[in-house]
């Protein structure tokens, strides 16, 4: 079949739309220019309700990971004490960060493929003792499971119970859920370009509330180039960057608000719980098991346990016959599960493409053939979302 | 005449190959796959005599002063002495970022538009007392000047009388110039996209010594985006980064590393050694004052400063009349200077343009008609090598 026709369903990255590389690839322009000031203007602006910000929403020219590391460092600083919700393995990883820096962390560890509920939070928080807590750090949508942490309700508990910053991980969600900083009470929420953002990776987002933008200036903790003050002070005084922006990547940036506005952000929200619900009926008519339970399951990602048959072969095998890429289990989910990304520029269609290839792909794994059952069950409820 | 048709001539951005937007514009993939890794393979390989190293080049997703903080934060911590050449904007630059972290920096002040000369720097090392410095770091190319340092007798002064790592920042020249860290001393290299390598900002490369790699191992400065030992491990062992990378600008390098095999990497430093000597010929035949000597003077940006004329003024005819973007001056020669760019995807006949609309901008400032005659000198220096 054709070479160049491969599907990408990682959750991130994730396929790039024909128009965002076409904005991409025009000609290069002077970051230090006006046309610049009117592009990142335009962005940030535009992107407020993707954020559920009244503030600018500033890039960052670097991964997720660094936006994460931008979130602690402009925080938080050694000996401080900072709650990190661990549901997976990109909690961990804000864990480490943290700890990295010197800030004494207390993980609230809970089982991976499930949420943290306000209940949890609400009794670690009462059971610490000692210094008052400065932040708390939370995963929107853990990656490595497919779960979506219920970000308003934790919010509303770290404000009830805490002074502390509520500072979030947004990067395999923003662009595909519902988010107001305010309501939820987030005051720094973080992304990459390269999930639901429907970029190439290379920049990251960083919304902040009243409270985010005072708690970065008066942080200690030794940063350049992650200093969020320099974006901020950069942009309000000259609308430009403290430093070289992806300038490419953020005049795609520019091409995605258009998409989303002409979708309408309501529906790009509502394609995404279809994308999820047509994936997770699907997978279920199959009778793979999904390691979430439907409460918990993030619009997304999916992932899939499928016990009694290798995750690694039925990844493999959709590589080999389908071209179609999915993303293995990260460390302790290593070898157990499969994860399917669905988000972005990802249409039913695309969810059609994955069951297809999965009722194809069972039968070489030994199951008797179910030709067109899943993609059924997906149909039933895309039926009931035309 | 054509909007689209607008010509960029800053010290970088630079204009992008059309063939390099079409390998940025090619399907996604996941970074964490096969294809990825004989991409990233590839990139790392093929840059080795760009950047004079027998190591892999290691490509980090960030801009270049990121690049210039991971110098600094991965060879010197608070408390350190290191001396640092300040000859213009971004040698303060490079020593603002070690300040940050505490690091005590001698700053060598060189006369902004020249070069610092290996005596300069004997001399200032010589009249050094105290603690030893552990790192000398350096300006290979002031983009604020268009100066090149000697940065191969600086070097040799470097190893000569101190054990300290020589680290340089190659941001405006790498891809321009001839360099080879072996024989010119150097233990780290680092350099950014946007300017010789003909890519758009995003990504910044780095490159070691020996030395330089044994350093990163030991330096206690925190930090986590920007440490280097990562990139190093997530590269040897696993062909690999260790966060999510710019995928598309990655690429597009590997395209930009077979234009300069098809073109030769020693035709490729003549190109910009003729560029240099055009646009210096043609500027001095139109009676503008050139900032640097012949001896100091950048194969990739030249500066000129028009006493009797406004360098801004000018900036801004060409840019209103001929959709020509150069840059202004920075700090101490903002509103003296104006600069051109004449690096990576550029040929002399780029050299006629600007000198064309220099001679017709010209006019317009008072000057009798000089149609042609620098572009006639620019001609005679491309008839020699042709």
């Amino acid at each position: 079949m054709f070479l160049d026709q491969t599907y990408l369903f990682t959750p991130g990255p994730t396929p790039i739309p024909n128009r965002v590389n076409a904005a991409m690839a025009q000609p290069m322009i002077g970051h230090r220019s006006p046309d610049f000031s009117v592009l990142i203007e335009d962005v940030a602006t535009r992107l407020k309700p993707v954020f559920g910000t009244k503030h600018p929403v500033y890039a960052l020219t670097s991964s997720g990971t660094s936006a994460l590391e931008a979130a602690v460092v402009n925080s938080v600083t050694e000996g401080d004490h900072a709650v990190v919700i661990v549901a997976g393995s990109f909690g961990d990883r804000l864990a480490s960060i943290a700890e990295n820096y010197g800030v004494n962390v207390e993980r609230l560890n809970i089982e991976w493929g499930k949420s943290c509920s306000p209940e949890q939070l609400e009794e670690f928080l009462n059971g610490l003792s000692g210094a008052p807590i400065k932040a708390v750090f939370a995963t929107f949508n853990e990656t490595s499971t497919g779960v979506l942490n219920p970000i308003g309700a934790l919010g509303e508990v770290v404000r009830r119970l805490t002074d502390a910053l509520f500072i979030v991980d947004g990067v395999s969600c923003i662009g595909g859920v519902p988010v107001d900083m305010e309501a939820d009470h987030i005051d720094i929420l973080v992304t990459s370009s390269q999930k639901a953002l429907m970029l190439p990776p290379g920049l990251a987002f960083v919304a902040f509330s009243d409270k985010g933008l005072d708690a970065i200036k008066n942080c200690p903790t030794k940063r350049f180039y992650l200093d969020l003050n320099r974006y901020v002070k950069a942009y309000n005084e000259q609308k430009s960057t403290p430093f070289t922006p992806a300038v490419s990547l953020i005049a795609g940036a520019r091409e995605v608000c258009a998409m989303i506005e002409e979708e309408g952000w309501e529906n790009v929200i509502r394609r995404h719980n279809l994308l999820r619900d047509m994936m997770r009926a699907g997978i279920r008519e199959l009778g793979l098991p999904l390691l979430t339970s439907d409460a918990d399951a993030s619009p997304t990602v999916t992932a899939v346990k499928p016990d009694a048959l290798s995750a690694p072969d039925i990844q493999k095998a959709l590589k080999k016959d389908f071209s179609i890429t999915i993303a293995g289990g990260q460390k302790d989910l290593k070898g157990k599960i499969f994860r399917i990304g669905h988000m972005g520029y990802c249409t039913p269609f695309d969810v059609i493409k994955v069951l297809t290839a999965l009722e194809l792909t069972l039968v070489k794994f030994g199951q008797e053939p179910r030709f067109g059952a899943a993609v059924r069950k997906a149909e039933e409820v895309w039926s009931q979302n035309v």
